[in-house]
């Protein structure tokens, strides 16, 4: 292999990161509007920033505990790799973070002048995410990768470090942002009968930081360890099946998939006419159309080139339909037909609601299920183990574009936000709410999307664990099998409930506050005085990050006492345990959620009622019921299948090593 | 082995058969109370009957076209079995369900003389019950044996018919007793604004006849199934391990369970005394002990009889003591303290309560599945598969009790609604409701051990499947295997959402229909007309029957097509995919429900604000959504998981011999 080969992740994610400075002067040469905004969306800022870091102050205690053990017990190239990993997410989670914030006023801004300006800005914002998650990603990987020529253990402990950010963000993130929202919700829009997103209410900064750190930095964590997780997980395997090449091979398609991402991000910028009748989301979707037709070409050639034949491709290919398959049932259980349906159900009340909402979110499992089989079985026929690598490859390649689309839609929604609480014409806000209508369906699509690339890469995972453990069979005939598949099934019930449980307890408390300040400050409810935002912030802040520890040790420490209750064998039938089971359970909730979410949305438009009927009140406890489910524990259960896959991939060969 | 032991199953079945004959008598030589209660009781009796031989006309056309097929594809005395077991579950499910619909109306007679007299009513017609299903399911099995001289093949065809109605029974059941639960409650109680259980509402028959054919028939079919299903799972893996004395030992512990059963009803009978001031929950639970007791010496003994050593006993017990603390895991989570805590979130409105039920029915799911976890490798270590298999049939060998005072719990309710109707002393409904408070916690009872013993069974038929299809690895490392886990973990949900589906739209004609007759039926909201009750039951029925066939064509072809698509070793990986996600799916349903409804009931006891307050409001709806969870969802999921597995057994060896 040529050292251009060994080389390609180095040198795509530098300049993935050389177009995403790019971007991010492109958003801050904006205006970020009047003195109010700015204060607003400082707030925002501040709060944002704050939470992040004291996440990160535990998140590193333990990073830096850890570290240590995998270079006392393994090797100290393994543990700055594990350490290496977990700094670029952060570092990714950080800056995407920080720019979305700031793209959030400045598209406030641009939509006084038109729906195609703040469109712009805010699909930049999203970008800038997407861009610095998978160039980071790469890069750092690329790195790896090339100095310690292809070293699978140490690139593990990359892997490692980046699910270790993954579990932190998401889980900390979704109670942060859910306690904040219900919070918000319960008491202003239910108690004091003020709309969304009022100045007035003590909790509303708290939400939309919550949407940042949850739906952006979260959701960026989340495909960051997904994306380093497959290109690990096909670059182990490729090397069984076709050593050096084989190794290479998923950098130079992940390489290829950044630079098609920059031409779909430039195609949107280059296609968005300066008009106000443009269809977002036509522009949003063709950006992304563009960007996987080119990854297509790069892949047949290299596929042909490199592994002399067009089978990697077919297998590459097949990830990648399957990834907009997902997308697309999710969009259809989220915002079509079905959604409409069960918003009639709403008339007959909130049980009627609660109950077919939950038969849609269960039903809504076929389907994805179904698309990820025929990828695995395909995939594997054609390529054996690497093939279900390569599609989960193929899945996340473009992730540049996909992020940023994805997270495109808390910064619409947080421009909107700001235009409620700044106070401008109420034409900015139906520009933003058209923007951010568009941003619930990128964002459903989104977390389906999510689900699907866990799923495909936590089976590339667990493939690797096979082999790095040395497991050659893994018989469910055994009762040891059995029993931890049984086990692994029930670990993403019991973390659902321990983050439900989170939500429920932090959003009480922010309740309390909120209730106090509206009775305690005077003049707040006529306008006269400012709420406590800060202390509304702090409160989620503090309950996420004591709430995250417990779920967070569930997902670590269970595969070590399989292995030491059960042995080696049976950690491979837990993983798959939970793999089978939680991917169900995240599909049902995310779904449930999101189509609770429309429900509600779509009475609000005026339908079956409309808002203050009593179906618009069943829609809203739907809608609070949905929330922990689609944006806290839904998304959190594609991290504990991951996380425990590469937990052991790391860990138990170690324990091997000292107790076999 | 002597003829006195293969001749066991059918000497102890007469045996308990005699002794149901005897109990019988019992019940109905009691006074049923004035025209107006038997008036009811008919009527109730009416619509039962109607609805149960409905059923058993569509369940006896399937059954015999799927006889003819067995006939003609592998052999007649296996479609004769299958016919034979399938009717003996028929005529369980019916004369068991037919006392319990004469015991109500003698129970609530018995109530205005003394709460004793009214509990042995009650009991004893629950004691029909368990004992004509564990008589006449051990009798048929039994007699299967004998006459095949213990042909495994011919066996599982009886285990089969078992199995088919248990599916028809919990599905089309739970389907008929929720909608009718659901539709007299959103009228009745929300918009009427009468009680419970009031005469006037025209779905109030319907609600009754509900809890007859789901709560009994239904639980007692599934039961049924499970008895059957691990005995003779027990005797094909005993056959292989000890040949004809494995095989007949299985027999003898489930006669003396039969034996220690009745021993246990005596008991309750003898040590009930004629006052006001019993405990009923101590008298039913201590005949359950009594009767455990005396079944762990004799197992002891033929243990180290039959089979040399005491390792059967030891697995057996522990099968024994596992299904005991399941129940017990089971009542503390739906009856005890967390319930507390779950009535408390309702004060901040319904959705804190439904996402805090949802976490504790996840979080439920935890130690039932270790203590199954450790009773599967306990047992497998000491004796292998027959181990797991032995285990089972030892939590199911005193079903006769176990299933009379899960029983009795319905019969308690119906005889309060009936005391309700026919205007009783308001001290008659102080005592029932004793009796039903009572009935509630061995309710939810009864279904964790269903789903405890379910889940044994459904290892052990797990194991048999591998051991008749000829399968020697079952290895998730092998592509079609793991897809065939996702697919058939995907399977609960799928199943479940349809079940709930079906509960909506048969609870929403039932809603149109009880608010039609509000309308139009002039003076009957001054109880000077009836209701027309039999439209309710009709529309209950209808549904029911309509609804069932999707889910349960859903169980029986799955391993079939699975079988032609990926082949038998994958049909393995999709029995294990469906009993670990249906497990987790079956307790976090029922579990939630049955604290939601507790939690309600709670309220009602003056806590948080009691009846008419917002709390109790937020419960309501936790207690309606909870219902198609716990009655009709989770219930069935135990019968998809061993259906399922008993399909695979008989079919796949038939396909295996046609197509490989």
């Amino acid at each position: 292999m040529g050292a251009i080969f060994q080389l390609a992740g180095i040198i795509a994610g530098a300049l993935g990161i050389i177009f995403t400075v790019f971007l991010t002067f492109r958003v801050l040469e904006r205006d970020p509007g009047n003195e109010k905004m700015k204060k607003i969306s400082e707030a925002i800022q501040i709060g944002a920033k704050a939470f992040l870091i004291s996440e990160y102050k535990i998140l590193y205690i333990i990073v830096i505990a850890f570290s240590l053990f995998l270079g006392f017990s393994n090797s100290w190239e393994m543990a700055v790799a594990f350490i290496f990993g977990a700094t670029l997410s952060v570092l990714s989670g950080f800056f995407g973070m920080n720019i979305a914030t700031k793209a959030n006023t400045r598209t406030a801004q641009s939509a006084t002048k038109s729906l195609s300006k703040a469109l712009k800005v805010a699909f930049n914002g999203g970008a800038v995410m997407g861009m610095t998650v998978a160039s980071l990603g790469l890069f750092g990987l690329g790195v790896v990768f090339f100095l310690t020529n292809g070293n699978t253990v140490v690139m593990s402990g990359y892997a490692m470090g980046a699910s270790f950010v993954a579990l932190f963000a998401r889980v900390g993130g979704g109670i942060f942002t859910k306690a904040a929202d219900v919070g918000a919700d319960l008491v202003g829009k239910t108690e004091a009968n003020i709309p969304e997103d009022d100045p007035r209410n003590p909790a509303t900064i708290a939400d939309n930081v919550g949407d940042n750190v949850g739906d952006v930095a979260g959701m960026g964590a989340d495909l960051y360890e997904s994306y380093v997780g497959s290109i690990y997980s096909a670059s182990a395997l490729g090397a069984l099946t076709f050593s050096a090449k084989g190794a290479v091979f998923p950098f130079l398609i992940a390489s290829f998939g950044i630079i098609s991402a920059i031409i779909g991000i430039l195609f949107v910028n280059l296609k968005v006419k300066e008009n106000d009748s443009i269809d977002p989301s036509k522009m949003l979707h063709g950006g992304t159309y563009i960007a996987n037709i080119m990854e297509l070409i790069a892949v047949f050639i290299l596929s042909k080139v490199i592994l002399g034949s067009y089978k990697a491709a077919i297998v590459i290919t097949l990830g990648m339909v399957v990834g907009i398959l997902i997308g697309g049932i999710t969009e259809y259980y989220t915002a079509k037909k079905p959604v409409i349906k069960l918003a009639k159900t709403a008339t007959s009340g909130s049980a009627p609601l609660l109950i077919n909402g939950m038969a849609l979110g269960m039903e809504s499992t076929a389907i994805p299920v179904i698309l990820i089989s025929i990828a695995t079985i395909v995939s594997f026929n054609i390529l054996g183990l690497f093939g279900i690598a390569l599609a989960a490859v193929g899945m996340l390649a473009t992730l540049g574009i996909t992020l940023a689309i994805d997270a495109y839609g808390p910064i619409a929604d947080n421009a909107g936000g700001i235009a409620e609480m700044a106070g401008l014409d109420p034409e900015v806000r139906k520009r933003t709410d058209k923007l951010d209508s568009v941003g619930n369906t990128t964002a459903a699509i989104g977390k389906g999307f999510a689900i699907g690339s866990a799923t495909l890469t936590a089976l590339a995972l667990f493939s690797t664990y096979i082999q790095v453990a040395n497991v050659s069979i893994v018989d469910l005939n055994d009762s040891n099998v059995f029993v931890g598949a049984l086990i692994g099934a029930m670990l993403p019930f019991l973390f659902s409930s321990l983050a439900m449980k989170a939500v429920g307890d932090s959003a009480n408390i922010m309740v309390i506050e909120v209730r106090r300040q509206f009775k305690e400050i005077p003049g707040l409810m006529d306008g006269k005085a400012e709420p406590d935002y800060a202390k509304c912030v702090e409160i989620a802040t503090k309950g996420a990050l004591k709430k995250m520890t417990l779920p967070s040790l569930l997902a670590v420490l269970s595969p070590v006492i399989i292995y030491f209750l059960l042995g080696k064998v049976a950690v491979a039938g837990t993983l798959a345990g939970t793999t089978v089971a939680g991917v169900m359970l995240a599909i049902f909730m995310s779904n449930a959620g999101g189509a609770w979410d429309n429900a509600k949305k779509y009475i609000e438009t005026g339908e079956f009622g409309g808002k203050g009927s009593m179906s618009h009140k069943a829609s809203v406890i739907g809608d609070t019921v949905g929330d922990p489910f689609k944006d806290t524990a839904g998304p959190a259960i594609n991290i504990l299948i991951k996380l425990m896959s590469i937990v052991s991939i790391v860990i138990i060969p170690i324990l091997i090593k000292f107790f076999e």
